[in-house]
């Protein structure tokens, strides 16, 4: 399989926290979508050129397991892996660590598909901008 | 000064607390807002029909004062106060009592403009159907 | 399998959706865990019913299937599934309905272990008091 | 007066913003909370530093006064500056700058007070802790 990953690190608002100390676990959808949106800076594919290409990303299925806490003060390192795809989907992969006590605190997966926005219907194969996109990408065979 | 009133009960969710275990202080804009969503439900007066009218009324100030905490597991009302006004602004004052120990725990006020639609300025004067709907309610002479 | 729901309706907050005009898909976490402690107040099963018995329940797992979207103005009914489990845990499905058009809005589960308040070490058997519980449930043979 | 400042920039998250397409008002307190932990930092008094003095230091006053939006897309700096304060209150006041368009997008003051972990009651004069980090700053005259 073919991926491309990027990484960001995060130091945990407090805002973020929740009654127990820790960050509230919806917040790592957060943290992914940092990731997400610094891989698409990094490898020049961002929401707002997806939008400029007439299509919206949106996210149809997200998942997260929680492996360790993260508590205020702490800072994350928030990696967010993309996996090349047959299919007209966008698929990462992600792994939260944080980086005072070097466990992976999470790590989760989320897939978005292409729609049209004139149509606002769902495209069953890649828009050629994204796919001369990937071909441009220098991938990690794994 | 002519007043109009909403209250609305609400239970602090766990998402909302921060990591003193009570809840963190930008939320109470939250209850604001929901209080002030369900004003204009109650007096008919919404977002929607603002914007069906070729109105934003965005805010330019919110001010928050906290005077007791609240903490999960804790239900409060929060009671939302329209002051009429000649100048086109719509001005509320809330109170958020904590309804387990009934102390106010803040107090607060907002201020929106009227910006229209299509300009995209602030409109100066108040736009007529707003104005109509003043002359309906039954205000409160405080 | 034995099963157990409650639902509740929620009015989606302003402050819920994203420049899409529509829910963040984030939010639908706090979705959950407001049908989450619905049912636990339902049925008598708090959070702070597991912390007075000296227990946390923290999430290993979320996970949301997105089906549709739901608009600002639109309100949800959030459906909250307990499956009676073997192991020590807490297993939740949940479903969303968008109230305005019918629609499935998203699905979703979640899994939370039991935690000693005092060791801080995952239960591998389920508390005594939990399991008293169950037996006083009216379960649904699906 | 004196003064000390700190400023740090920020990318506008996809989650801050709402269904009108800027960031939702109340998440500048989260940018307001992200400039006071960078000042702390900075000039080496944080939130943890209270607490190992032992003290907690609530927010008491917030205030934003909203000037022109940001997208998502844009970043913003972020300016806070501490008054030096007779008083036993620490405050705060900010300037978020849209680094875009080059427009104040909002300005704001926060109001903190020191409560005493274990008394839990408001310290009426300021603890020597924090006087003694007060006279080794090198504040600005203004």
């Amino acid at each position: 399989m073919k991926k491309l990953s990027a990484e960001i690190d995060l130091k945990v608002r407090f805002s973020e926290t929740d009654a127990m100390g820790v960050v509230w676990h919806g917040n790592y959808l957060k943290f992914f979508e940092d990731a997400r949106e610094y891989f698409g800076e990094f490898y020049k594919m961002e929401y707002l050129d997806m939008y400029n290409n007439g299509y919206f990303t949106p996210l149809v299925k997200t998942e997260i397991n929680h492996k360790a806490v993260v508590y205020y003060g702490q800072a994350v390192r928030v990696k967010a892996t993309l996996t090349q795809c047959a299919a007209a989907k966008i698929i990462f992969d992600y792994e939260v660590i944080n980086l005072t006590t070097n466990e992976i605190a999470a790590t989760g997966k989320t897939i978005q598909i292409f729609m049209s926005e004139k149509t606002r219907t769902l495209e069953l194969i890649k828009p050629p901008f994204y796919e001369a996109w990937e071909n441009q990408q220098v991938w990690t065979q794994i």
